[in-house]
């Protein structure tokens, strides 16, 4: 046992290292425990099982994603076709970092929220919001046409899906993938626009 | 040996069946012989290896997918705008059908199509050019926006990835596949269009 007292963050912290080694099937609460120098039932404290236990660390990870989202979010530009540019392409971005700087972990995570959809649901929820926001924005700005700011935010990030769904990682690495991105995105805002 | 004489059509018909009944990995050309009761030398004589007869079968199956589409394409309008709906309404219907019909055989032809990526660079360059010429036929009439008809054309199908890329075939049976595509389409309709 460490001197440190066990929480739930450090919990989480040592099975997103495990996942990382051994991969979503072979990792165990044992073998979290076994990092941690600490018994299973110590852990199973803190979460009352192992699938408790993994939905704790996606839950963690896309707060992580949405973070790093959030903070590029802010000076994407003052206009709403500019914010929605801005968006999507911080979108996509921090999708792509995440996919390209840790491959094993990405595809992990990628399993593990196909196992827990309210999870993965309430990220995509938490995206749209953003572009619905911004969208409602521009339709009151008078930047963009009029119409259901719910609606035109599912077209937009079902439109965009090739450049954020995980189901896509191993094409985000292609040279063209940029140049794509930006076609989708100028033929959306093209599509909002007021006219 | 049955009363016909052997053709390469009979032998990809052969080869079809058994793919739909033992999946990729398990169908060898030992199985296609028997299947036609022909020894696999006389297979071997049509095609000189099994990625031969693979690339065959893949072949003959986007033709057809192909020929279904450019059925259906005839009737959609008389304007571009009407035409690049009933474009892609079609792609998406006969993509979506074959996915539904013959879920295992569809999801054959997903692996052995990533495979032989030179057959399905084809069929995408065959879809890409029927939306680029609606595209083009567009600009040049005044009801689309003036630009290039190779890149807009690109940016169509990538924004609907979500709706004709086999990997997303899982979606295609959901209740809001068709307004997610109607909405998308109706997006990107606007966004091409003349202003």
């Amino acid at each position: 046992m460490r001197g440190e007292p066990l929480d739930a963050e450090m919990i989480v912290s040592a099975t997103e290292e495990v996942l990382r080694r051994h991969g979503p099937e072979k990792t165990t609460v044992l073998d979290v425990a076994r990092l941690l120098g600490v018994s299973h039932g110590s852990v199973y404290r803190h979460f009352p099982s192992k699938a408790a236990l993994r939905e704790a660390v996606i839950r963690r990870w896309l707060d992580r994603v949405r973070d790093d989202f959030a903070a590029a979010v802010q000076d994407s530009g003052p206009t709403p076709p500019d914010r929605l540019r801005g968006l999507l392409t911080t979108m996509f971005a921090a999708k792509w970092a995440k996919a390209k700087e840790d491959p094993e972990l990405f595809a992990t995570f990628r399993v593990l929220a196909a196992e827990h959809s309210s999870v993965s649901s309430a990220h995509v929820a938490f995206l749209l919001a953003q572009i619905r926001a911004i969208v409602a924005d521009g339709m009151a700005s008078g930047d963009f046409a009029r119409g259901e700011p719910e609606v035109i935010a599912r077209a937009v990030f079902d439109a965009t899906s090739r450049f954020h769904d995980p189901m896509h990682a191993a094409e985000w690495s292609s040279p063209e993938a940029q140049a794509k991105a930006e076609g989708v995105i100028s033929l959306i805002l093209d599509g909002i626009r007021a006219r």
